[in-house]
Formats: C-alpha cells, structure tokens, sequence
C-alpha cells in the first residue's frame, strides 16, 4: 500500500522529540521574559494578501517570498514578522493603547537557497514597542535590560550586547560633508570585521570616491574603543559640530546611563561605533549581540529604533524601536556548537508506571492521583516483557519507573526506581509523590544552553 | 506615503491583544494538560511536498488545499496535523521509540468558502498515541479522561464526552446483513439529530434500499439509551451473533470500566451508539464531545481509534488513537457564547510604574526587582499628564499602578495602587511586591471559560 517515501523539504526543520523539548524550553523561556517587560503576545496569519505584504515593494527579500494565487486572491507568506505588526498597528490603531508593547514569536518564510545551517521556514522571536507620534528613549534604553535578560533566562553568560546610535553615524558622516553617500560607507564600513580596515579605507577612497582625509576620519572614528565610558568621552570631542549627531550623543548617553539600574552587567555591553544594521528605516540606537566564544554566528538578536512602523498603510506617525532573534537558527547553532544542555529532562514523562496486576485500576488511579499532583505520568499496558518496559524508560529518559503488584497494593505501598541511581523506594503514594517532585526541581534547575 | 489600505484576509483569525491573551492561555493550558498524560511536544513544518501531503489523493479536502509552486517544487499547506504526523512517523521511524505520543498544536490550512465562524487558517489540538504493530485498548480508555481533564482545566463543566465503537456497529450492520452498506448507513444515521428517525427510516428504506425490518432494528438499535449501565446491559443481547460485535463490546466495557479509576464524572460520559465518525479509517472507539448547553455548536474535541496511520509511506503497522480540538472555531464560539472570562487578567504588565523624578534611576531599579520577583512591570516614561498615564493603566486594565515621587524616594517607600478597589498603600518595595504578587495570585485564579 505505502507508495511515497516520507520527506520533509530541505531548508525545513523538523526535530526529534528531545531536541523539541529544548526549542519548547526555550520558547517558553521567552514568552515569560517578553511578559516581564509588559508585552502582550500577539499571533498574525503567515498567509496575507500580496498587495499588503509587498506594499514596501522591492529588494532582496522579495525574490525569496513564498507568493501564489487561490482563487483570484494574490497571497503571500510572511518573511518577517516587521511587516505584519505593521499591518496590524496601522488596521487595528484605534481599538490599540499607545505605548504598544508586543511580542510575537512565529513562523516566517522565505525561499533561500538551501544549504545547510539556512532555513527556509523558521521561527523568528520579534518584541517592538510602538508609539503614538512620540516614543520616549527611554523605551531604547530598557531593550539592552531585555535582551540581557532573555540570554541570561537561557542560560547564556558570555555574550555582549553591542549598541550605536545611527545619528551619531548620520552627524560624523554630515560632519565630513557625506551626507549624500552615508548609506554607501556605512555598508562598507559594516564589513570592517571581514576584510580589515585596509581593504575599508581602499573602497572608500577607490570605489566610493573618498578623499584619503576622510577616509583617514572615518577609519579613526570607527576605531574609538576602550570600553563604554572611554567611548562616550572620546564622542564628546566631537560635540558641537553637527545638531544630528549631538542629539545621537544624547540618546546614546541616556541608553548608557541607566544600565546598571536596568540590571545589565557592564561586561555584558559595548558601545561599538562600526554597528549601522543595514535596513534604512533605523533612526536612532541600534543593537546587535554577539556570542563571546563565537563571534562567527553573527548577531544573533539585532534591532533598533526606527521612526515610522506603517508608513505605507497609514499617515499615522508610528515611532518604535524592537529587536529580533532568529530562534530556528540560533537552535541549529548552539546544537552544532555543542551548548544546548544535555543534562536537562527531555523525557515525555516523568514516571513510567508499570502495572503488574490483570486488574489495572489500582495502577490508573496511581496515575490520576500523580497528574493532579502535577506529575507527567505514563501508564505502560502494553503487551511487552518488563525488560522491554524498562528499556523503554531508559531510551526516553524518563526519570523515575514505578511498579505496582499485588504485594504493593495489599501493604499500600508503591515500588518506585530512581533510574539515575538505581535507588528504589517502597512508600505511600503520597510520599513516593513528595519524593518524586523532590527530585524534579532538583533536576529542572539546570538551563537549557550551557553558556 | 501611505498607498495600501491594510487588511487581514477574511477566514484568518487575528485577534486583539486581550482576546489573544485569553487565546495564550488556552494554548497554555493544553500544553500543560497534554504533558501530564506523557505526551511530548511536536513541530513540523507547514509546507510539505504536495506528493508526501496528497499521498491518499482524493477527497473533498484536496480542492481546499493551498498549493502552489516554488522553483520546481510542488508544495502544499498541510490541512491537517494528521499527515503530517503519519509522515513524521513513518520518517523517523528508527529513531522514535513505542508507544510514541505527542501533542502538537498548530495552524492548518483549508481554502473553504469565506463565511462567519469558519476560518482557513486555524489552530488544531491533537494528541496521538502510535504503537508499534500493536497497541492496547488501555489507551483508548484513556482518552475520555485527558478530553476530561482539559475541559475541566480550561473551566468548562457541563460538557459529555460520547462514546462508541466502530466494531460495535460494523458488527451489527454485518449481523443485519449490511457489511457492504455499512458506510451508508452509518452516514445516514449520523444525521439522526438533524433529521429525525422517521427522516432517517425514509432514507434507509428509500434511497438505500433496507428492507422495513433492518430499518426497523437499526432505529431501535441507535436508540438504545438510559445511561452507560443500560446501555452496555443492552448491548449483551446482541452478544454472540457476531465477533467484531463481541470484540467491540468488550473494548467498550473496557473502556468504561476504568472512567472512575481515570478521574471522570458518570455525568460527563455517555455510550452513544449514533456516533461513527465519517472518516473510514477509525477502526476502534470513537469520540465526540459537545457543550451540554450548546449542542447546537457539534463535537469540539473528537477522535478515535485507527489501525494504520501511515500505510502510504511505509508498510510498517503502526494503529493509533488520536483526539483533535479545533481550537479556533472553539475560541470563536465561545467569545460568541460569552463563554470566556472577563475578569480574567488580560494586561500586557501586572504594574504600571509612573516615575516622578528627572532623574528616572529609582524608577527603573524598582521595574528591575519587580520583574527579578516574576511581577510584570512596565515602565510609563512617556511625555504625558499624569492623568493620560492612570487612564493608559485603566485602558489596558492593568492591575496596579505604582507612583514613585520625591517624598517617596526619600522615605523609602513605594506608593501603590490598587486600580480595581482605589486602595493605595505606601510601603517600602519588598512590602509593595508582597502585596501584588498576593493580589494577583487570587485575581489569576479563575479559568478561560466560563462553563
């Protein structure tokens, strides 16, 4: 009868149970850490209709869309999840309180080319604040506090949250008259950690036109370094000189200044001016945050503020600033990389029971009274030998095995293994309960990355 | 700038944020309840290979799916979690062990024709247990009790889970003679509720062509009723005619025999010998439940017992038992029935903190420790009146608001108020998150419904 081999699409990823345990840990880590920072979970539909989804139109991105027709209607999948708040902000703004401060995590699609680490479906994790034609800084001041919180949620330590302000960016490169070709030397000066700042200053003085001078500028600009503080002081010598830039000083001091009152640790963060994020519509402080021991993955939570959401839906003004992390890929990574925790409990179950009597009622209600004391139990009626049984457990991991025979039942005790240490234990159900319990926070404790 | 009017496809649930917080705790509550019975999470893309979705071809779904091209690829939305279950299976075959459950929550896709309450894209809830060539009846006993245990976990009260047996009633078509009209039988009897038995003896005489004896004992069949005592004591007279009958009695009566044992009510339970379920491939119990008070709504968690799930990618014998909820019709229905709990916190943050100083240090190191504590706080650092700050708390309904002045700082306190009573207090901050956590762990403590 089968017919057609199973597949899943490359590019797609599809986990085995233990590895989902770890993603769902990890989602679940989120949604609690969004939540403490007031955001409300959101959920859009991944189909929207063409002509919304592309109202930006063009670029890069838009050869990569998953777009068909139904019908008569033109749709498309969502390859962010930026584009759809904006939708809902511009559609829903009169029913919505601003400030609005949501999270979405979810599925986006975009048809790369499929080679391995990249994916086609994966899940992004997005948090945004908008505001109602103003947006105080103060809201680019607490993102540092959340993604220094969502890491360390997760068990990360070594990694930095690296922060600039585009209109420091904006004011130096005015400062030098380059107004015009900021987008270009920005571009450029983004790949200072790839090939170098020679191969930097010979695009700009080649290919960009610069004269070496400015060049000379901007390779000095961008080298300012020596930890935050010696940063902003260094910044101060350019002060006075453009109104832009002042303003970007300004911000990027607030953002500074609060730190630790947020709770971020000061090794945790960095001025780093050569950080720009491609997209154009950042207008003030912009974020990237790197692995310490792997600063090859790339960023792997960026963001920024940005001054108009919905622009093309709306003539609202809708200021905001957010932040996004590529969950599916920083899953595949951190497996590759060897960092998600093995130790943790990835077991469907907490108890396997085993029933040893014909009459099965005693071991249910065993499991009924176990669930209602929180307790992941699994009854194992199946027709299989006990070794079998137990092998079961052993593959899954599940913790702890209880047997339930006719002795058991007529002293109303309850033989249950601890499968780590061998341990047995013959007590009550309510103590055997206690026990159980016990020795799951102990062993839930542990995070879910080995940062 | 703006050029496209934003919209949401019609048939796409997309709900505001405190709708969507009651929908996240629905979800929350089914991942939570689906755990406690050993099932594990599952993901699996939505995009399939349309030859690996449309392995079984045919069928009224196939014109509703999303398909489409992209490259070379043929790619489908999955229209159920179904298959793609029987794929993941059939796929990982080697490296899952058995019995293998797992829930999994997520959106599938179906092209029908827009109407209110019926949506293209919506979420289903399923749990499935796979074995492996076998699979012992005591699983399908079970599932009364997780369908029994979620809708308590959620709130709702008067609701029944219904119950039959497809061996029961291929038995008894075989008994009459029926074996090769069982089908239409069954889909005629199915419309008992809508019709009328009188409707039905028409159709069955009529279109089908039974003979006015067979009519008659099958009207008398279907309606054997009087609780699940009677109903089973009915059901012994029928006894020995047939083996598939016998076997579905005694599947049945083991199915009841444990409902006590399992933790469910006699009133939420009843045999009910009118439900098949139309799709061919139940081979055991089947499941219905439905709202005591809205009938009217059909079944909102329905199932049953199959013998191969993945037949068209493997030649492996692998029977199941599966219950699915449509969770976002349910959702529907009930915001329509005004069945979702109003008073429940729906707030994107617990506390809402107004700083009255320039100097915002205070403020943000309090937010820092209310969140340390599991409080959800937000910060209001808006240029705003005081009064547009309370009315943005109100608005949202957020619980408590938290002023922190001057004299505040200086006395070590925190002023707190309680927006639902108008109680204020002044206590210094380890008081002040005492009393919230205390305040919002008596308001959290009511269900999504309201049953």
């Amino acid at each position: 009868m089968s017919n057609v081999s199973p597949r899943t699409l490359s590019g797609f990823m599809e986990l085995l149970p233990a590895p989902q345990q770890q993603m769902e840990r990890i989602m679940e880590t989120l949604r609690k850490t969004y939540a403490l920072y007031g955001f409300t979970p959101l959920d859009t539909p991944i189909i929207e209709a063409s002509e919304v989804l592309l109202a930006k139109g063009g670029g890069e991105t838009e050869k990569q869309i998953y777009r068909f027709q139904k019908g008569d209607a033109d749709l498309s999948l969502r390859f962010d999840l930026t584009v759809p708040l904006a939708k809902y902000v511009a559609l829903h703004y009169n029913e919505l309180t601003f400030p609005f401060r949501r999270y979405q995590i979810g599925k986006v699609y975009r048809g790369e080319r499929a080679q391995r680490g990249r994916f086609r479906e994966f899940y992004q994790a997005d948090i945004d604040v908008i505001g109602d034609g103003k947006l105080s800084v103060l809201n680019e001041a607490e993102i540092p506090a959340i993604i220094y919180k969502t890491f360390s949620a997760l068990g990360l330590r070594r990694f930095r949250i690296r922060v600039n302000n585009r209109k420091i960016l904006n004011g130096f490169y005015a400062m030098l008259g380059l107004e015009d070709r900021a987008g270009d030397v920005m571009r450029t000066v983004d790949k200072l950690d790839k090939i170098g700042p020679e191969k930097v200053r010979d695009i700009l003085t080649g290919d960009l036109g610069l004269s070496p001078e400015n060049a000379g500028e901007i390779l000095r600009f961008i080298a300012i370094g020596g930890g935050t503080e010696a940063v902003l002081s260094t910044l101060e010598g350019y002060r006075g000189r453009n109104q832009v830039f002042d303003q970007g000083l300004e911000e990027l001091n607030e953002v500074v200044r609060y730190l630790g009152d947020f709770g971020v640790p000061a090794e945790n963060f960095a001025v780093d001016l050569t950080i720009a994020r491609g997209l154009d519509y950042y207008t003030g402080t912009v974020y990237e945050t790197t692995l310490l021991d792997h600063p090859e993955i790339g960023s792997v939570c960026s963001g920024g503020r940005y001054d108009n959401l919905a622009e093309y839906y709306t003539e609202k003004q809708l200021p905001g600033v957010g932040i996004s992390i590529g969950l599916t890929r920083l899953f595949y990574v951190l497996g590759e990389q060897g960092m998600l925790n093995q130790e943790l409990n990835t077991a469907p179950a907490d108890v396997l029971i085993l029933p040893m009597t014909e009459d099965l009622s005693p071991a249910i209600a065993l499991a009924t009274q176990l669930r209602e004391n929180g307790v992941r139990a699994q009854l194992h009626c199946e027709a299989k030998k006990f070794k079998q049984k137990i092998s079961y457990a052993d593959k899954l991991g599940i913790p702890y095995v209880i047997f339930l025979g006719e002795d058991e039942i007529k002293e109303g005790v309850v033989a249950c293994k601890d499968m780590a240490t061998g341990e047995q234990t013959k007590l009550d159900a309510r103590a055997t309960i206690y026990r159980i319990r016990a020795g799951l926070d102990s062993r839930n404790q542990g995070f879910v990355i080995r940062g």
